[in-house]
């Protein structure tokens, strides 16, 4: 009885509230997200100036110093914020040596190695905080030896050279940057019996369009590419699992074993330095192809020029810092303050937002461009939370350590978190450097991509305000406009491949001539990059509506219809690899048509619920209804993860999207299905293209799988 | 404004309709699942009549009938249900022989291998369709040798062999069965040597108590034990994939270079043959560990007998028939009649029964005592229906096919929903033969401890009506009271082993002499099993009552502090077997810890909002808070599993339970631990004992995962 008085007493009262204050709708929040009166080109400049006025690698004080700022910076912004620290394997330089013996009588020149300050160099007094130029998780160790030209270091090159009748073996290569993952090119140069790596970048490569010299853009004849040459991810030494104190690792020689890191020593040298070298290589006249961006012809070798190759590294245990803020949501979870002994929030479904903070040196384009663009976004949802907004689901802002070395501070999160992540995580949106010049672009898994559309055609154009992004980009004619994610390229990998979360990656630009040098700083990007900081604004936009989107809409914004027809295009594709090899795609082709089915369904469940809810939502919560439909959209993507992993890849569970086995930049659709044809064609036996129709196989069931999830169904 | 009024309105009336008629708590209908006035033995005894009228082999017709009588059955109780259908490799026996040439000059002996029917024998008109003794999957091949007597066949049986320089290779062995799985026997055999094998089980191993001479309990002489010796589970054709229509399968060779399928060939006999060809061994006397149950003294050999052993099986693909009926939950879903374009019903939380159907002759005990109490469950189910009950999540009855082969109609279900069972399965409550004599015995995952014993407190034990079935099993001076479930005896394994589901398995008896022969029917139960069903009918209230705790209770019935104080007894079982071996458990004790405090914390928090609920609870639906507590309940099992699986048998992916190496039958925790503990042992190399705490690092990161789902956090 008195349970009926206090119910009619509530509807009374709450249905007054109700009429006298209605809140707005989310898409009023989401406008303003958007509008001038709460973006801030001038915040974004200021972060990006602190960021990035002292040099800050992986795991030195520094950078524990910008993750303090990152964190009060959160702070600052009203949001919950913490850091997670791990302790990871690293390198660092303790001393390099190249000494060029060129053929008689020419004097050796021993390179100095040094990207030298200019006139006015405002950077020139912390100079010396600079990181001597090297190889992250480089082997350390001497090699002498007559000089190879590889030109890219892929293995078509090298294949190229053993049909010119080159011997590598016991040569030091020299190989252009540009084409793979530095990691691969010192593999491969090992694999073909180098026993050292010197790698540069050519004029010709360091970006098309007008002047492609890189003085013009900001790159004296000193700039090094220094990066990392670990073919792995997370912590070498916590392979699978969290680099937390006092865990397990794996041992010097079980690290090396493992083939994920280098075993010949190697060095990045300038352009300069790498034209000198090449002035000292004999030999056959390399093709075309393989020649370089200015006057000098290229020559393959061996020698006669001799490199005498020195690195010598230290191998630490060091502290990175990965720093988070949170914004819970309203609806997913409900917080209750009364509801028992522990903290209230409970935290129920994510939408991730990561970008990595460690640089080779000042990283103003890479990657604090993203990191700025981040903590602007901060700032702006701050000011919609000030006039009342919430998401319904809680929003994660991600800032990583130790990316650069090899996605280490983001990895290990995922390896510490899984099982969380995987019943949790809506998606996971990636922006590394947001900014290094001109032109969107973006990778995502599929059915992302209308949302990635919808979001374009919401934001301006930051280089030509009559039009929106979305204008541009798909004026642009590159094609395809959006890219996969199979590549190891940054923080999205082990969300997307180990666990199997959709992903997205955004920046603008491309190839930029200061990559990974002491020349990527906030002058740089004043005068090049970004100007009036207005691609960065831009880039944050886009990345902060999608996260708005996937946080607010009721109905997660994923359409698997567009899924199912990239997976039919890329099986399509694939057909042209399998003519007359007797291996069936019969099986893909039916597994996707379920797909098919099920993404074109479920999309009418949803129109149908959306239409006939009407008055029916404000009186009975509708809420597990709609979580069952989110929730089948939200774990379809993991069913395309197999347990069993790739073969002798089993850290990479994903079947679809993954990277190549020779590039680990590179996107692969389908990598079981590739790696074991690229194994069949070397092989050429019917137990090997009997392994090509298995993985397509596993591939069909995943996506089979997938669509059974997207149904909610079981057999 | 007129959504106010609706409000309004709809609020008196409904509290009016509440006021008047409020609805029972399901407690009410839970005592009347137990009531007499509810439970039918009558009905049990004639299910379990007709189930066994014929033999039912998996994959026979006779055993498609018996799905169409599940099935309509369960229709008849006004159950949707319906049958999934699997193509699975499955072998039958062509034919056999088994000669044995004694010592000169006596003459060979031809067994017959056959069963034979008894004066008034009501079967005898259908004993032509028993199939004729032999092993599933049994290798196809003629071998002679002498005879070597090998007691129960295990590793340790082998080695005392060797100690005592008897050689097994080139022999045919004859083994008892008893201490392990019949598929390990063989295997052993194999890998000592033998070229042959013979299996019959000694009047020493029937059971123990009064009369152990098998005839006192129904076994003619004639009786044999039929059953599998695949080592393996599902279909060998599809290790990791459902066995559907024009799926991939591994060919013949593959199967047999897994390991899983025997290489020699092998028939089972029955006692009195094994006691006669044990009267034809000569050489060392066994041990008085290793004779049998009657006058005859045992010896070794090799020979002087000789024993003609020739098997032939087909291979087919059969099509094997898993039936199910379904209850869908009011809550956990809701069902919306007019939502959308596609069929109401969403199934979001399940709570599974499950039995297997398919027996090697009529099945009697093994296993429709266990249909016959699935089927009367049904029916209670139904009268509680009809007077209003539904279950506040979704209860699944599943009857399996192919058990008796390899827990292949369950496998390859669970291989084919493993995505949608991972992410929305409670538990799985197993029962294979319900009952086979007096004397309750269960296994179960540990946070099931507590309702187990709840439940068993609840009803009244059928052999004696002054108390519980608790308190005669308490009272049994068995320990530990609740076995564990590594092993894989029967339909859990799927479950639990490779999804991480918690399970239970129950049942009445124990060993019994007619297991797997001609004789365990419908008369062999009568007059010995349970004359009454009342065992029958105990067996269906506890499983029932379980289900119904799971389906109904508002928080899962889970408790994970009983979990953890489990896994700290093991450890320290497991201490015993490292001393001085340089391996540390700290890592586990901590992880345990981890799990204490995480299991301790949400009892409070579950306390905390029951206390506080009170008034909220109806005007509120607290729905997502309480169903976000019940998700980490249940899913923190699933962190139990690695998805590496245990080394060398990457299918089993749970690392706390799993199948000993050398016993299916026999449970093990911490599976990979022991199998790295047993080859340190024998390798004594600091490499293999590295590889023990690299094993031990792996089940104490699995805990400490257990923990943070647990916790409902990431870091």
């Amino acid at each position: 009885m008195l349970k009926s008085i206090f119910i009619i007493l509530i509807s009374i009262t709450s249905s007054l509230i109700f009429f006298f204050f209605p809140s707005p709708p989310k898409s009023f929040y989401h406008s303003l997200f958007l509008s001038p009166s709460v973006t801030s080109n001038v915040s974004i400049a200021n972060h990006l100036y602190t960021l990035t006025r002292r040099p800050h690698v992986a795991g030195t004080p520094q950078n524990s110093e910008t993750a303090d700022y990152v964190l009060n910076t959160f702070s600052s912004y009203s949001l919950k914020s913490h850091i997670v620290t791990y302790h990871v394997s690293l390198t660092y330089p303790l001393s390099r040596s190249l000494i060029l013996t060129p053929q008689q009588p020419s004097p050796p020149t021993k390179f100095d190695l040094i990207q030298k300050t200019y006139e006015g160099d405002p950077y020139a007094e912390v100079a010396s905080e600079v990181m001597p130029t090297f190889h992250g998780f480089a082997k350390s160790g001497t090699a002498s030896g007559p000089i190879v030209y590889v030109n890219y270091g892929r293995v078509e090159d090298y294949e190229r050279l053993q049909n010119i009748g080159v011997n590598v073996s016991g040569s030091i290569v020299l190989a252009k940057y540009g084409q793979i993952y530095r990691g691969d090119i010192v593999r491969n140069a090992y694999e073909a019996g180098a026993i050292g790596a010197v790698l540069y970048t050519d004029r010709k490569d360091y970006g098309s369009g007008e002047k492609w010299f890189p003085e013009a853009r900001g790159m004296p004849p000193t700039g090094v590419q220094v990066g990392s040459v670990y073919t792995g991810l997370g912590d070498p030494t916590t392979p699978g699992w969290a680099s937390v104190e006092e865990c397990e690792r794996k041992s010097v020689e079980e690290v090396e074993g493992s083939g994920d890191v280098p075993l010949i020593p190697s060095l990045p040298v300038s352009w300069a330095d790498g034209e000198n070298i090449l002035g000292a290589v004999g030999g056959q006249v390399a093709d075309d192809d393989w020649q370089g961006g200015g006057d000098l012809i290229y020559h393959i070798g061996p020698g006669p020029g001799f490199l005498n190759l020195s690195y010598k590294g230290e191998n630490v245990i060091a502290q990175i810092h990965n720093v988070f803020a949170v914004i819970e949501g309203e609806e997913e979870p409900e917080s209750f303050p009364d509801a028992g002994t522990e903290s209230t929030a409970i935290l129920c479904r994510f939408v991730l937002l990561g970008n990595h903070r460690d640089a080779w040196t000042f990283g103003a384009v890479d990657p604090n461009s993203g990191t700025a663009a981040l903590l602007e976004i901060a700032e702006r949802l701050w000011k919609l939370q000030k006039i009342g907004w919430k998401p319904r689901r809680t929003i994660i802002l991600c800032n990583w350590d130790a990316e650069e070395y090899g996605l280490i501070g983001s990895t290990e999160w995922v390896e510490e978190n899984r099982e969380m992540l995987a019943s949790r995580v809506v998606a996971y949106l990636n922006v590394d450097s947001a900014v290094s010049g001109p032109g969107f672009h973006a990778a995502a898994t599929p059915q992302l991509d209308e949302l990635l559309k919808q979001s374009a055609q919401k934001v301006q154009d930051p280089d030509n305000s009559s039009q929106t992004i979305y204008e541009s980009w798909a004026g642009s004619a590159k094609s395809p406009m959006i890219e996969r994610l199979g590549g190891g390229g940054s923080d999205y990998a082990a969300f997307l491949q180990h666990v199997g979360i959709p992903a997205v990656d955004l920046f603008y630009g491309g190839g930029y001539p200061v990559y990974h040098s002491m020349y990527d700083d906030y002058v740089w990007m004043e005068k090049f990059g970004d100007p009036m900081f207005q691609r960065h604004v831009a880039v944050g936009s886009l990345w902060g509506l999608m996260a708005l989107r996937l946080a607010d809409d009721k109905f997660l914004p994923f359409d698997y219809l567009a899924y199912a027809k990239e997976l039919q295009k890329s099986t399509k594709d694939l057909e042209g690899d399998l003519t007359d090899t007797g291996v069936s795609l019969v099986p893909m082709f039916k597994a996707i048509g379920k797909l098919r089915d099920a993404g074109s369904n479920i999309n009418g469940l949803i129109k149908g619920i959306e239409e006939k809810q009407g008055w029916k939502s404000m009186w009975k919560t509708d809420s597990l209804q709609v979580r069952e439909v989110n929730d089948r959209l939200m774990m379809a993507e993991r069913a395309f993860t197999d347990r069993d992993g790739l073969f002798e890849r089993q850290w990479y569970k994903h079947l679809i999207y993954g990277p190549s086995k020779h590039n680990d930049y590179g996107s692969k659709s389908f990598p079981g299905i590739n790696d074991a044809i690229e194994n069949a064609r070397k092989l050429n036996s019917s137990k090997s293209w009997h392994s090509v129709q298995h993985e397509v196989y596993r591939v069909s069931r995943a996506v089979a799988h997938a669509a059974l999830v997207l149904n909610g169904k079981m057999t």
